[in-house]
């Protein structure tokens, strides 16, 4: 792929246009790290985000039969039929972002009971166990990444500028973990978290589903798409896929949670380069989240103790990068508001 | 004054609304919490953010003639005209969080160059510099309380169940920072940062004029009106009597940040139940924030190294505070969406 890192010479220019604009040097913070590196991306001294767009990808996990959540994996199915009905906390969180929002159905186990307007992708009915066998063929591996650069090529072709990627899947934190052990290398334990409830018995489960994983995966050995193959998910695959894209696109991209990040630590881990597209939402409770923000090497705008995942993290975070690249657009600079910037600004 | 803290009742209602509501419990972390308050201080389990109003008070400050800001006190005249051309980061901030704005002329010293639109109620230009002399009259302070106070009741008469309190003011940082030790009982050297750019000499100069202050009027067997008499400013006064008069309304106040908490915690140091009326916007990055936030018990909602005022933090915070209440009132509760609370909500 042919993904060009943000280039100096454009976070240059931002930066030197918010030293014009009437505060003190700086004095908005990380809002103008943010206004800079979206200006940067959109190749402009003036950003503004355009039809953001929040991609929710829903997929099952076979290592649920190892016991490792509180709930069933019919759940999945029931919460994309509710993400359809517009009952869901991404619903109101993407719509009072001003966000639009596609569903895609990349792997869901069970019948979906309600599927108008659903984009419906379904590469197989979960993966795998992968405590037993690889989580999926190599063909199911790249379909499942080209499902999520689809998705991009369509939001970027409907206009949207700042994507945000979101997820659903019963299971997907044990999944999320194993692939947290692999690209780091920690140890199961302390990349093992509660997810959305489990109890002390199902974290233990958890630590050891990943620790059997690890021992017959052998992960250490294996290039990216070999992780995503044989301790991936569908919907994980897809947002790595979508990352990608994005960067491709020179398209900006909202991370979500937990499970989002280690997809874009999946695509960081391919093209270094896809690293400056990406901005993290929040910072998830989940206790692996820190280490794949290191590996996509961001701060989480957001701080707020959520783990619920479905992208509303990046909903939260859209507002903040839309206020961020508004700031550094449309403020007035010193010359046109009559303040001094020997005296205000340019200390 | 007759504030009734916000009911356990209300607070419990929204809590049991949140567990029925298509998400694993609590999984929205610190997102329920904004939200429950919210629903309590309006008494419903369904509330809504409407027309948020952020009011910006300017004033200037005798102090400054001790040489503690790097800024001449005309800039606070000069952005008082940009807040009225819409060129601010106020402006663009505010707008792009959908509220509304009033700027408020309390004391601003010099005259303002483009006055359209602006609420002048200037009790002086500028306080006395109060290592020599008491800041202000008392009729002064009470008249600088009720600015605040009127202008709540306009925004809360216009439908506002929401505040946003900021400020402008060259210099305010010293005097928040001397009404904070007042507070708190700390040191100055404690409680002193570089507010929006002081270097080494502006800051040991700052750290000077505040030990001057408290040596000269004893802080510690005044009431609190005699604080703001003393030590206080127009600005951050109009703030506090802001604060005690939309609790009084059973409305919602966000706090932007050092500046405007000062001003909350005088008014909670006034009535102990304004507290809970009370969101803190965003951490600022000066010293003197923490204790303050102690003082009025409120965990910041964003932490993004800012430190401009203007009301800047609190416009940032009105979308997060808008999406909690709207996920608490608009998602789908288990039995309407067809999910199963045994399964996904009430472990």
């Amino acid at each position: 792929m042919n993904i060009i890192p943000v280039e100096e010479k454009w976070l240059r220019l931002a930066e030197e246009r918010q030293l014009r604009l009437t505060k003190p040097p700086r004095s908005l913070g990380r809002l103008e790290e943010i206004a800079n590196r979206f200006a940067a991306i959109q190749q402009t001294e003036t950003p503004a985000v355009r039809h953001p767009m929040i991609i929710v990808f829903a997929g099952d996990h076979g290592v649920c039969e190892e016991g490792v959540n509180p709930y069933p994996q019919v759940v999945t199915s029931q919460m994309v039929s509710n993400f359809l009905r517009g009952g869901a906390a991404i619903n109101v969180l993407g719509h009072a972002a001003g966000a639009g929002l596609m569903i895609v159905d990349v792997g869901v186990a069970h019948d979906i009971p309600f599927t108008n307007g659903l984009i419906d992708r379904k590469i197989a009915r979960g993966t795998q166990n992968f405590c037993r066998l690889p989580a999926m063929t190599s063909d199911q591996a790249s379909s499942a990444l080209s499902v999520g650069m689809e998705m991009v090529d369509r939001a970027v072709h409907e206009g949207s500028n700042l994507i945000g990627i979101g997820e659903m899947g019963i299971g997907n934190t044990t999944v999320a973990s194993a692939l947290t052990a692999a690209l780091t290398g920690l140890p199961p334990v302390a990349v093992v978290g509660r997810g959305t409830g489990a109890d002390d018995g199902c974290l233990e489960r958890k630590i050891a589903t990943v620790t059997k994983a690890l021992a017959l995966h052998k992960p250490s050995a294996l290039g990216v798409m070999d992780l995503v193959r044989t301790i991936g998910g569908f919907e994980i695959a897809a947002m790595t896929g979508a990352c990608l894209q994005a960067a491709l696109h020179r398209c900006a991209v909202v991370v979500d949670g937990f499970i989002a990040t280690v997809g874009a630590a999946l695509a960081v881990r391919m093209e270094p380069a896809v690293q400056s597209y990406l901005f993290a939402a929040h910072r998830s409770t989940e206790v692996g989240h820190d280490p794949l923000l290191e590996i996509i090497q961001q701060k989480p705008i957001l701080d707020l103790n959520m783990r619920l995942g479905e992208g509303t993290g990046a909903a939260l975070a859209i507002p903040i990068i839309r206020a961020a690249a508004e700031a550094l657009s449309c403020m007035a600079t010193f010359d046109a508001a009559g303040v001094s910037d020997a005296e205000y600004g340019l200390k």
